[in-house]
């Protein structure tokens, strides 16, 4: 992420020599260099090859960094929206923002100060990741389709976050409305998406991305389900999220919708009372998890998360793309199927 | 606004389509169509016309309608931070938000839920800004100078924005900052880059994107500094705002530093006793507006206004635009002498 970093440098001393506050560069950068798996730019490098793209990736590694910070305005947007507390082992931007405009305020206003100034920091990096991408040096017509899918991204993405926080609070067994949200929150925007830009910057054709699609799309899916798994079973040290939040904001996952699909009566109705007990902890977390084992629900997401896996795998084969990157795909596909972070 | 709301109905059609809530089209819709000055399109067309652009003006339309949604994107964010009641005339999006969701939560779940969609409906509104220019079918090199401008518009608003949250709650002396404050929060924001956008629309040369900014960023500077006098001395029926909010929220603005920079000692410790109030109100208002009548703020304040449209109209003569763009830059500085709403 070394274009990132100088991106965002770049930022700063135009600050620095405008007197203007540095501190959104700053926190941007810090947010970016803390973490994350990187797979938005991976993906993007990933379909710049399948389209044959090679040599100079000037242009295509300035795209990946945008899809990048997107992805950290949307997390810090995200973090505001749950309150949440830790992001990437540190503390989420507003609540350091918080901390850092304490001293001179009563608390209150200092915690509002801070949701604040994250809410314009997530619009500086959204702002900033649309900047990445008009200035890769791009011939024409390749900048407006990398623009168009671009934008759908970002429509989608929100989208998705929108079915989330409107079905929170009352899961459901509408397991159709959980693989939307999986697929808008995660499928078109983590996977989907970043492949077909990079392709774009390479200048592949409507049939490529169409097959690319076909692969991302399912595997998307997948990965989503599989967060919704491990946000109930998954070791909080491994994915560094508690195993509590998703119950206990009743958010509307795959393994909810099934679970309350497949339960008769009486244990639809133990999941419904468990997981709307006040003071949800520890204890409700674990009897939710043997019921989810007993109804079965577990099983079946695991043979939804294989299914869209193979399918995934079999687009991919269909799709006759250069050997490294067919190679690769499949890799980040069978992972999928067996992460636990 | 035929443009913005064919634009908007196009996608209210597509999520119809895809069994997407069509809320955020809609919703956007209403605030775009509940009023609004127009300044921005305003600017954007009369940049446009002195560059010479004249005929078949469709793009700059798009171009013009892409600012109007940029500047609803920053409104429906400004009133989360502030947590404004109304906005032209109506409820503001997360007010209206967190009454729509009333019926099936607790209160306090409600206003959270409306408070985050009003945020996601700000960056929906953000992203479909940028897709109206991207769309906006310009030539390249056009394009990219548009792109560039409006990049600059965004981080320029975030900034003036982070001025004014920042230094909120302890206004100073600082007559200094106040103007920055006004630069980036309104003058770029607001004119400067709106009559940029437009000249670039039809390729002006960079001397000409100068000469509007020699006529443009006095201008917007005046308009900030009525906009502070309005928000302490205006009448809230034709301002459509409370002649307390500025003063209860400890704005940083002109009149406050100017009126802190020429007071005497005990005036200004009385004024900021004044702004201190807990429970301020009408009386204290009326208090406050003494004083700085009295301190000579008021009139110090005009002065300045005054001498920025004075400077602002001896750039426009000097800058030989054609006869009825010059003609109408003039009256709109005219009219940011006098304004009263």
């Amino acid at each position: 992420m070394g274009v990132l970093c100088g991106f965002l440098r770049a930022k700063l001393l135009e600050c620095q020599a405008q007197g203007l506050p540095t501190v959104a560069a700053e926190v941007i950068a810090r947010f970016v260099g803390a973490g994350g798996k990187r797979m938005r730019p991976r993906l993007c490098l990933l379909g710049w090859m399948s389209a044959g793209g090679a040599g100079d990736h000037e242009a295509v590694v300035r795209v990946a960094a945008g899809l990048e910070l997107f992805h950290a305005a949307a997390l810090i947007h995200d973090d505001v929206m749950d309150d949440s507390a830790d992001r990437r082992g540190q503390p989420t931007v507003h609540r350091a923002m918080t901390v850092r405009h304490q001293p001179d305020r009563p608390a209150a206003t200092a915690a509002r100060l801070g949701r604040n100034l994250a809410i314009l920091i997530g619009d500086f990096a959204l702002a900033w990741s649309s900047e990445l991408l008009h200035t890769a040096c791009l011939p024409q017509d390749r900048l407006l389709e990398v623009l168009r899918l671009d934008a759908a991204m970002r429509t989608e993405t929100m989208y998705g976050q929108y079915l989330d926080l409107t079905a929170e609070g009352s899961p459901t067994a509408d397991i159709g409305r959980a693989v939307q949200i999986a697929r808008y929150k995660t499928a078109a925007y983590t996977v989907q998406r970043p492949l077909q830009i990079g392709a774009a910057a390479a200048g592949a054709s409507p049939a490529l991305l169409d097959a690319l699609s076909d692969y991302a799309l399912p595997l998307g899916e997948a990965f989503q389900f599989r967060d919704d798994l491990l946000g109930v079973f998954g070791d909080c040290v491994t994915t560094g999220k508690s195993a509590l939040d998703d119950l206990r904001a009743g958010k509307h996952t795959t393994v909810l919708a099934v679970a309350l699909d497949r339960a008769a009566p009486a244990d639809a109705d133990a999941l419904r009372r468990l997981l709307a007990t006040p003071g949800f902890g520890v204890a409700e977390a674990e009897r939710v998890r043997v019921l989810l084992e007993r109804i079965g629900a577990r099983a079946e997401v695991e043979r939804l998360i294989q299914e869209r896996c193979h399918r995934s795998q079999r687009a991919l084969s269909a799709a006759g793309l250069p050997e490294p990157v067919s190679k690769e795909l499949g890799r980040i596909a069978q992972q999928a199927t067996v992460r636990t972070s």
